[in-house]
């Protein structure tokens, strides 16, 4: 049986787990977030009606076929345009995905059509089946550090040099795509980032339909955590403080599982410390080598190995998540070379 | 034996030669002109290298399979964005086209994947690899009504107030595209028209390697008339004097047949006339009703009918066309039921 895991995330982080779920099974869901106001996706949705096609385009090429014909369409839609006209800088996914929900009058619909095209195997889903905004408070930005500011749009909020202290979408309480509950109700695995804290990763637990359907299923729940903090909107953040801010803005949300490169929390001491912060999301810490050695990228095939480790330890009961021991700090533990 | 049909246009007239030859055979190829600087097309070649690509849009639409997924995109590559912004009134077909081409670096290519999108069964192709431009000499525009000028652009020779005397193509004499080429020489059937008359049907004896081979095949080849002088580059041009600036464009070019809407030509003497018309392209003139009653276009069945007619009565042989009997003024004629 192969089997059935939804992605959750937006731009590069979700291009990472999706290349990685893709060598597991054919059955992969991308559920991608849609408040992106920059680049191309910014310029469709000042003058047309369009769920951000940018992070959508990404994760269809992500999941498209190995065939010739796949990865020909997969080079092709992401593809840019070239020259200083109209359409500099468009990729040719982009303006497709927008003309086929003209056409189609439905964003899933042009984008299963699109995902038909590249062979996809699996299924690509906005989160909500609207462009939303996101808007932020941000500290620092004041000669009094504890003034708070709200800043709107994803591309603001991303590049911002304040601190980040809590993101919201707008409109408030969006509803989600039918068809991203339905996938994760089904799944056997739903994995939560890597990729752009605030405005990649947290966005779908701020959908109330999402959350509660990440709250109900009897998939087992992995997060995977960055390999770097990001410049801007989490520069400076540990590891620590980004489970901090999920769990802050999703209360009672749990994970089975988080994922974290082994590389980035080198020692012991460190580890038994994220032990005790994951468990404020239930969840059990995974210290596995995910990384593309030389690079601050998530390595498909590892990552790939870590998520069918989750995987192989079964589901999480629902309502029930599986607790894990609180570590001792001072206790043996079997996963620790050091020990 | 299905035959192979091959259709020289451009635009709307191009679209009803198509319609009516897929309803024949399923080896039609389409030879577009390549001049237009119009609208869409003319907006694209202002900012990237492409092969103007709307009336190649045009006939890939209408070549497109009869399944749901054929029609399905040939409706999505039809559609015009909406809005008011930078994407306004491009077609998605044209912006795949640009695209594709700029990943391919081949218009052919382009076109050919496109056309597998579509499920198109034959093949459309530019009639010269590269973009042109049109130059026409044009009189009427002084006060002088003998002084000629050169009017440059296909927009602008299409809507001229002036009375178009020549065209030319910029720069002259331009390459063929090879398959086009090949598909002339082994056609069964070459149509040429009807369209824009100066700027869709004399542009491609225009190409030399194409009017070569247009003499060389030993296809049958026909002429289909329009059904009325356009307004703009034709306007108030009788039916002789279509035949006549077509003749001057390319002299030694011979037409097995011409095609003639009855009803453009319903009185006996006016037909003798044109018979006599035809003898300067060494043609015989079939009058058949092609119109669709009511409408100033071709009736895609009724245009089949009198093609099949024309691959009924075989192939010209090569360098020796079909002479027609030199039609007797006042003698009987066996197809004049006046007689």
């Amino acid at each position: 049986m192969s089997p059935r895991i939804v992605a959750l995330g937006g731009g590069h982080g979700l291009y990472a787990t999706l290349s990685a779920a893709r060598r597991i099974t054919s059955h992969v869901t991308a559920v991608v977030t849609v408040a992106d106001d920059g680049g191309s996706s910014g310029r469709l949705r000042s003058e047309l009606d369009v769920v951000p096609p940018g992070d959508l385009r990404m994760a269809l090429a992500a999941l498209a076929s190995d065939s010739p014909h796949g990865r020909l369409w997969a080079t092709i839609i992401q593809h840019r345009f070239g020259g200083s006209g109209a359409l500099a800088g468009h990729p040719i996914g982009n303006l497709m995905l927008a003309g086929l929900n003209e056409v189609l009058a439905d964003p899933v619909a042009a984008l299963d059509e699109l995902g038909r095209i590249l062979g996809v195997k699996g299924r690509v889903l906005p989160m909500c089946p609207m462009g939303l905004s996101i808007e932020a408070d941000v500290v620092g930005l004041e000669s009094d550090p504890r003034v708070s500011r709200a800043i709107r749009g994803q591309v603001a909020i991303a590049t911002t040099v304040g601190k980040v202290r809590r993101v919201r979408l707008l409109p408030g309480d969006p509803p989600a795509t039918h068809q991203a509950v339905d996938a994760i109700m089904n799944a056997d695995l739903v994995v939560l980032g890597p990729g752009s804290w605030f405005t990649s990763v947290i966005p779908h637990v701020l959908v109330p339909q999402l959350v509660a359907a990440l709250r109900a299923t009897t998939a087992r729940r992995a997060l995977v955590l960055n390999l770097v903090a990001e410049p801007g909107e989490t520069a400076g953040f540990s590891v620590e403080r980004h489970i901090h801010v999920l769990a802050q803005h999703a209360p009672n949300f749990t994970v089975g599982d988080i994922i974290v490169d082994s590389s980035r929390v080198p020692s012991e001491r460190e580890r038994e410390q994220l032990r005790r912060t994951a468990t404020i999301l239930d969840a059990r810490v995974e210290f596995a080598d995910v990384c593309r050695p030389g690079t601050p990228l998530h390595d498909p095939a590892r990552l790939a190995a870590a998520l069918e480790g989750v995987l192989q330890r079964g589901a999480t009961p629902t309502g029930r998540p599986q607790t894990v021991p609180t570590p001792t700090v001072n206790g043996p533990r079997g996963d620790d070379p050091w020990r």
